[in-house]
């Protein structure tokens, strides 16, 4: 199924939060350091006590490729528990020359078979292609970022008049041919996401920065249903994974979980 | 030793090739299909007959991840052929928020132990800041890259005035406190090079676009030596590691190499 597809049917059946798995291995409940893979077994127990209320889960690659080979076992191991329904996004945001932008993209959909993947645009549209190229799988592109460094250039504007951020959008619509792209926004910038929402169009949108970095949940997904964006993923990744760092983590991740989506359908119902 | 340090030697001994080892497991020669590890061996061969001309040595990340462990795999063992007077560097351009990109840096400085590392500044300062603060490595920052999309927005003019990848270039100059800060600049764009080359400062540069991207290498160290420029690295893959696809690969190699710094060592001799 296209990942286009997918993203409606949960999206449509009320589920709109990513799980982040951006785990740390030094950050994992103290109980489970004697199992033989805590990092696994984490991810594991989250995945199980989630999977029926995700939307989408969300891998750091970061996380995992910081420990080596063994995080790439961990990578593997991970996603052979999260269910063909829930969508699964390699955030690597990746970009680069087309010959390498084709082998990212080989790693991301074919070796690992993810759903979907981000990207970064700073290199244009041939650093892109390669990824475009998957018909099937849904590449979120970043234009406004969750971090204060999305100043130093993204919120430059430019002689035209536009912001930078505002330019990529735009050439992402343009290039969306094969309507297999989506964006990255920050949820920590909500007066941005407000000015821009009516030149995003039918772009599905992933919103990291709720929780950790101070983006709000509630005044994000009201921004969106009241402008008729009913195709996102909203990510949060600390405020779920790390809810509780004791035996009950898997727990208060379902229960905080729930809590979001309780959120978010209390906007719908409005 | 700093990666700074170390290519301040290699330089003034008269190295300015980088060897980029974007090794394609579907273009080694036939012959070596049959040993036991066709990327090692091709890597190791090309080391072994490069070794002592070579300034550095770029991994492709891109082209090791694309067959997953078994590629990080082939990284570790190739890293251990390379002689630890020649730098070696990360590209992966690496970049995301602060508690992600110290995973990444994490990977690449102290997993893989590389000398240096590429990274794209689109998320700005907080994205790059977790690699900065190794102080003993380089960290080669996207300025303009050599691919046609170039033009998409890092030659988009910003309202003051500056295009996008001045801003940037600037930007890494303030940020460069610790001296371990260089820049990525496309050999496919010559005359944005001369218009620049006075704001570059003592940043080093690594010049990838030469051969195959259609960069020309006199023209580049003619444009750099001319502006006493004697801190940078030309990255040649490609033209090197694809010089030919029969048993004598390796040699052919050497031989490219040679002619490579017989052109370099005849700009210096003018």
């Amino acid at each position: 199924m296209k990942t286009i597809d997918k993203l409606q049917i949960v999206n449509k059946s009320g589920k709109f939060i990513c799980v982040g798995l951006d785990t740390d291995p030094k950050k994992i409940p103290h109980h489970l350091s004697s199992s033989k893979n805590p990092v696994v077994e984490f991810n594991r127990q989250i995945i199980e006590a989630t999977k029926d209320l995700a939307a989408a889960y969300k891998l750091n690659l970061a996380f995992y490729e910081s420990v080596g080979i063994k995080g790439l076992e961990n990578l593997e191991e991970t996603l052979s528990f999260i269910p063909d329904d829930v969508i699964t996004i390699a955030d690597g945001k990746r970009g680069d020359i087309g010959n390498t932008s084709k082998m990212y993209a080989q790693s991301i959909f074919e070796h690992f078979k993810f759903d979907s993947a981000t990207l970064n645009p700073y290199m244009g549209r041939d650093s892109l292609d390669p990824f475009l190229d998957y018909m099937d799988k849904l590449n979120f592109i970043l234009v406004l970022t969750s971090n204060p460094g999305s100043s130093d250039f993204q919120k430059q504007r430019l002689h035209s008049g536009n912001y930078l951020y505002q330019e990529v959008l735009q050439k992402i619509g343009e290039w969306n041919k094969a309507k297999n792209c989506g964006i990255v926004f920050g949820a920590t910038n909500l007066s941005e996401l407000k000015d821009n929402i009516q030149n995003i169009g039918d772009l599905p949108l992933l919103i990291p920065g709720v929780g950790a970095q101070g983006g709000n949940l509630l005044d994000t997904a009201t921004t969106l249903f009241a402008n008729d964006k009913n195709f996102f993923l909203i990510n949060v990744s600390r405020g779920i994974i790390q809810k509780s760092f004791g035996e009950d983590f898997a727990d208060a991740a379902r229960n905080e979980l729930i809590a979001l989506n309780n959120t978010i359908s209390g906007i719908i119902s409005l």
